[in-house]
């Protein structure tokens, strides 16, 4: 599992950093990957990375801003010419709808997959067998959601040799010890579950926000997260146009992973006007309040390492 | 006057050729460059091109393909970000305005100018003091217009030395003379018109044709075209294809401008398919019918040399 940065600007594309889509990768997990917004031109930089539109299974949308949705009709038409065929859903605010559905019918695009579109609103938006995604409103000119996606705890494994070591052969009871129920031989022992099965594997929490000013929302999804994809669109000395704007500072961002016991944080929605003079400073200031933290550039990755198992 | 490439590939953005986009400059005539098509991308190729967002006159759309729209509502909102408040006209198909007002609404994306939009049929669509345009019905899968701009001839030049060799100084009669009025001096002599200014400068023709099969009304459009933009989607083997998704072939291409009697063909809309193999075949295979032919790749540029004056 990787977050992938397709694209790191903030509100027209430069030179050096596309407008926004962030990808998460779970070839292992779910053998797909998911985008989070899309601007314009994200098809463009899907053809320069390792990702397949054909994998793609969730489009998750903060906010309708342009530079977060004026990619989707492109990059929706060539998933399917590039030979996509599973279903796609796509999640994002009111609107998102008539925007998709009228840029394809007016431009007669057919698709080879099953589309889906969920308007969605704040709480629960998703849950599987491996996780949840949660949404809340962040603080925006436009309702702008944050987007927290929670694996689920895997069972532990199965310690084969000790379950043979008591004579049990392969067969469903390796299942039901796996899953919790103790099992009793013929002859009358009793394996118990808890002494041949490992501890739980804990579920990561990954934690992509739409663009923000500071405010409580963010606090409440990013608690605990395993990493943390946080905008900051200026440097600390911007704060009051930081404000005007609707957006967050380095040190803003990085003040809400403290607050939140994150793990990792990475900034993105970088604005046009650090070009130049690079992202030094603005990664030094979030440092300085949050020691682990990275300035997102387009085609940078970062895994999401796997928690800790307890110990029993 | 340019023809300046932004996007040549068909369909689907390749690593070597956007979607089309394609820029016809006229900066000494107009001050001003005006664009044919906005495939999604086209504003990140004008970063890349010594073209300026805010000296953007006017848009022509040929039909409304997905490859040939997707990088309007972007390229419009930052026009507006980069400080572009002249007015802009958009000027293509039924639904393209549904298309537009609808993308920036959802977006809430604000215009700091002024921005027409008109839905065409066949005809004159466009007149003013420099020049006209004129649209016809192409053959293709939907709706596909081509465009024909035609320069206004300008006056020939005031030969000054000669005027006031008669003994006239500046004055409005020199405007009279350039405009063809002789002009009688008070002591009799009649200075002619004809006698003090030079021929004509005749009027260029250039045509930009959208996606389209072989028909009748290319040839009307590019007759004796100084420059032909046509599609070349595909290579002259594979022209039952060519007909079977209602586009044309390099020789088809060639067998228009020669038919047209035009004076230089641009080809455009190149597969995908001749990414690796090049485009030797497609350049040879037009030029054997049609020698001054061209094939376009992104940021490639043609420059449309003014015609010879006739002697009078």
């Amino acid at each position: 599992m990787d977050i992938y940065f397709l694209g790191t600007g903030a509100g027209m594309p430069t030179k050096e950093r596309n407008v926004t889509s962030i990808a998460l990768t779970q070839y292992e997990e779910r053998g797909s990957f998911w985008l989070f917004d899309c601007g314009e031109a994200t098809q463009h930089q899907v053809l320069r990375s390792p990702l397949k539109l054909s994998k793609l299974e969730f489009i998750w949308i903060t906010h309708l801003h342009g530079d977060h949705i004026f990619g989707l009709p492109g990059l929706l038409s060539s998933r399917s010419n590039q030979g996509g065929t599973s279903p796609l859903t796509i999640f994002g605010p009111k609107g998102i709808e008539a925007y998709i559905r009228t840029s394809m019918q007016i431009s007669q695009s057919r698709l080879n997959y099953d589309m889906n579109i969920v308007e969605i609103s704040e709480g629960l938006v998703y849950e599987d067998e491996q996780c949840t995604v949660e949404t809340a409103l962040l603080d925006h000119r436009i309702d702008s959601y944050g987007y927290r996606i929670q694996e689920k705890p895997k069972p532990g494994s199965l310690d084969i040799a000790k379950v043979k070591s008591y004579g049990l052969l392969p067969g469903p009871q390796y299942g039901l010890l796996k899953n919790g129920t103790d099992v009793t031989l013929p002859e009358g022992t009793v394996i118990r579950s808890s002494d041949v099965v490992g501890p739980p594997q804990p579920g990561r929490i990954i934690v992509v926000l739409g663009d923000t000013r500071p405010c409580a929302n963010v606090l409440r999804l990013a608690q605990g997260a395993d990493l943390l994809v946080h905008e900051a669109t200026f440097a600390q000395e911007l704060a009051a146009l930081a404000r005007e704007f609707y957006h967050s500072t380095t040190s803003e961002a990085a003040h809400a992973a403290a607050a939140a016991g994150a793990n990792q944080l990475v900034l993105t929605h970088i604005s046009g006007r650090y070009a130049d003079e690079g992202t030094d400073l603005l990664l030094e200031e979030a440092r300085r309040i949050f020691p682990n933290t990275q300035v997102a550039s387009d085609h940078s990755s970062y895994p999401i390492p796997l928690r800790a198992k307890e110990e029993k």
